[in-house]
């Protein structure tokens, strides 16, 4: 049994760590840190969780993480970077959840608006995604988790890439959920102000769009411009990516669809509806699952690909669990394999 | 005070007709009718305006509609036709709420397989948005009420149209309320299914596309290839269109900023928001209003135009509401100028 | 036309009364207070009201009250009471929608913590629920807007309390939207921790208890056992107050109809269905009404009361333009008479 | 592994067996039958059992049984009386969710309108609730699963029906998430007339309540009056009931803690909250378990008992799973362990 730190475990990524853990047959958390609730049980902050973990959260120090062998890092950007080099340096297994290392430095800087402190070691730092960095992350000592707007746009976007059939311009609409926003308390996150509306926001520049676009031109070798447009939808979890890409006329319908059934067939965790079906987000609800479907819109010239999963889960903390898996060598699916809770 | 009745008024847009006629200061319902509820009072099956309302639905028939100058006609498609004619036939003003008057006689046949039985007609009928027909509204005799997409669409993109700075392809993402699919019982809006969850649906073709191109490509003069996606969000009320066109290189951010200005400064029910701001539904709901962005995508190719309405209010029953009032003479904001309801 | 400011403008409630008042036809606003929006336009925080408000937000001094006719004062209690002396000192009529003046000096103090700085004033300060007491009202300088549980709760209740048929014990079990908790941010209002959730909270004693009690006892004479649970449903407005009182064998299901037949036929915001149709705070969403419902429980030895209100309207700022209208001797359905917004 | 057979497997609670059956480590599903879907892929129906299920609905036939070890029976009152008498004939052990079983033939004719087929069979069927009936359960052959409103009562209350310190009236105020209506279309569980929205129903009787009232005289052994109130609210799961009752002087706070404490403390899916917390719905979401809470109310002679569960696990497929356990010879909470989902 790997014994797990999570450092920063009061927030919902947090929370489904513990969730997704409890029943890990490899991984057992034996740390859960959190600054603010340090000393408080954990069942009192998630009573979802009160029957499973007796324990309370505690202060982090670097100590409280002998004995561990993967730590878990969901400390805000910033705080982020500094836990993981010292866990890497003891030898640890990092998965880093926040935004530290999905960027070259320079983008860093420009996005986030800090210097980052270990620019040397973000070249050996894999980005998260098992389906298209598998070899990377099994051999890594820290990996970069990334954005749940990315990973499910990467998810939908990876086979046209790969495969060189995708125009310069991707329009990439997205809907998410409003536990996408965390914990912290804001006025766009209180009930009555979200509740039974939608809103697009971050249209002049989200801190995930040079994610998708950074990932993007590394499948297509050849510069990309994004357009990304996140929207805030009344419901707890899920985030769905409505994808709008050119193909050239050799990639017909048959085509595209071929693609993606090769791309995913033998994946464990992503699954490409029959046709005219398509993705809702509550099908994947607590599930590390993306589903994903492709239609040609009428006139032949433009290709949508749908992406669903749950944003907390392939999103965050199932992406994070399954890149551990690979890391530490265990079953890739440990943990993850269940059916989604619908309705 | 003009007489007006409501042929087919059991439906969601038939009881908000009532909840706004109610307190419109020119006309009044004289008329309700609603076959499957006929002799039932209007307060059992909308609690909501019973204390307005101590009348009964009644069982239309022809001579029902006697001494009514306006008639708002909110039967479903292939049915409203015929009560249409007559009505004008009659001598009564109609605002048609159904798809029957929408588009030509060809198009109808192809989206919704039935032949049209007044193709003679379909030339005098214009398609009903004020802020871009309002002169030929005003002189007829009969208005294609539009559909609610199309209606949040239009409003987005007719400055751009009008202006010729508007690409050929055009991408609009959209998501409603479920209150848009209607009274009728589906599993598509059976509570638990939709509630918590998000998906897209008419993907490869919905009713609504051939509106909004046809109406489209009358403002450009131009062929259009329109992509249009709609979702089904968890909310009550309200549609929000994201589209993304491309514009010609002259339509710097401020020119584009002039046009939105220009069009709609002196629009009653047309808002543009303060740049940096975006639209959300439930600041429109329960009002006639449409509140409008743009924004510049980064690398400055793509503008994204938000739009937001209240599916049943200018995507329904008060854009039929202003047409009328517009065809009666009356003030053409009339009964409509309230602020929304909000939280 | 009457001159208002609202006090405390920039919660749910003050944008509620700016909602309402805007078409008033006897009361208009003049100003509109909030000390941490002053400066700041009413539309940029209520995207809803920006058409119809284009003003702004000001910082309240004793001097902004100058020429108006009524003053509404929605800040928070132990704040309000200063500013009601003040502006019944200078001869304004106030309604005031805190809980400074609800409660008798003692009780005050017991419940909020807080020695009442005006006792003297409240022998004169009627409890501010028409149905109840419209001659103390209309003949007021200043009245107590009632809490929204206690106003739902007491409407349901009076008939039997007045006709002297209610047991000593009342179980009163209520069910909130969540703008009742208002625009304050805390973790309970949190759209993930409240969305698709149903939790009690204050069961030990709510503040509205003692209102609730004391205005009982006042209409039954006698000393009253009353149980309250307020709980927190995952909606934007509404309460729902399900009442259980044990009546007398003599009132039988047909002497109970009557009593409530008797007490609100007249009643123009209070609405008693028929026979086996019970409220939802749907049908009363945006308005001042409250539908009710009475069941006599298999066994006959107890009655079910149910009330449904908006917790925004009735239950605060549409009150208290009743409540107003009486004091200024307008119409006492003025502005209020609309029918409310369904789905 | 025994082999279990689900007839009636397309409704919520279908899906839900299937959904918990998966990861059991010592059932699994042999048959899934549903007669209106017989030939469809499961995945279909429920694409959040698309990845773990590739199987399809099949008709229901006494052969299809064979083999089976247990059979979990979802039809219809009425429908299932006969399948479960067939499937115990033929050896296999039976648990029944429907209504069938769960009254006497008497009290069954008279709240379901229908002769009961096998009274003799009912003395020898006990009621589901292992925390009440554990030793009966396990040695039975067919067990009759309680209603989701009588599970959360039941354990709620039995502390005190069991040490006598209950008055003879209680009162039950339920609110459940909508999907307890099942699958069925009907205008009461359409989307927009629920959604935002919070309702009673069935005030006058609803058919949970003989099954409260029976089992809870046979706690007692005395005659019991039950009020019970259903609310339907917004939400797509859980069960929260609010419990009013008399208790005598001796049943102090520290005494009636003690009662819970003692009645709980070994089981493993019921939960009693620590002082001043109560329970949310959201909490169980997904889970067996059972969130209890006491509190005495001001005043000191009523007591405030509230239980939360998920209405489709511990409220029915989750109990159903656990008395399968117990009738197995398996571990009691085999499959069924896991934390609740959140948020």
């Amino acid at each position: 049994m790997f014994k797990a730190a999570i450092v920063g475990a009061s927030g919902y990524t947090g929370a489904e760590l513990l969730r997704i853990l409890w029943g890990h047959p490899g991984i057992e958390v034996a740390v859960a840190t959190a600054k603010q609730y340090a000393g408080e049980p954990i069942g009192s902050l998630y009573p979802s969780l009160a029957m499973q973990y007796s324990g309370k959260f505690q202060e982090y120090s670097p100590e409280i993480l002998d004995g561990c062998d993967i730590v878990f890092c969901g400390l805000p950007h910033g705080q982020s970077m500094g836990v993981v080099s010292e866990a890497a340096a003891a030898g640890m297994k990092v998965v880093d959840l926040s935004a530290d290392f999905r960027l070259t430095a320079d983008e860093y800087q420009q996005w986030y608006g800090l210097e980052h402190a270990s620019p040397q070691m973000l070249k050996s730092v894999p980005y998260g995604i098992p389906e298209i960095n598998r070899d990377l992350i099994a051999a890594a000592q820290v990996v970069a988790n990334p954005g749940c707007f990315p990973t499910a746009s990467l998810l939908g976007l990876a086979p046209l890439a790969k495969a060189g059939v995708i125009g310069s311009r991707v329009i990439i609409d997205s809907k998410t959920g409003v536990s996408g926003a965390g914990r912290k308390l804001t006025l766009g996150t209180h009930y009555p102000q979200v509740a039974d509306n939608i809103l697009p926001y971050g249209v002049a520049g989200h801190r995930h769009l040079p994610e998708i676009w950074g990932e993007l031109e590394k499948l297509t070798g050849e510069e990309m411009e994004v357009v990304f447009t996140p929207h805030l939808a009344p419901m707890n979890r899920g985030i769905l990516s409505t994808m709008y890409v050119s193909v050239p006329e050799s990639a017909t319908p048959a085509a595209v669809r071929s693609l993606y059934d090769e791309a995913f067939l033998a994946e464990p965790f992503v699954h490409v509806l029959a046709e005219g079906k398509y993705p809702e987000t509550k099908a994947v609800q607590g599930t590390n699952n993306c589903h994903l479907a492709i239609e040609t819109a009428r006139g032949g010239m433009t290709l949508v690909v749908m992406a669903a999963i749950d944003n907390l889960v392939k999103g965050a903390s199932g992406q994070a669990i399954q890149n551990a898996n690979l890391m530490l060598g265990l079953e890739e699916t440990s943990g993850l394999e269940g059916p989604g809770l619908f309705p």
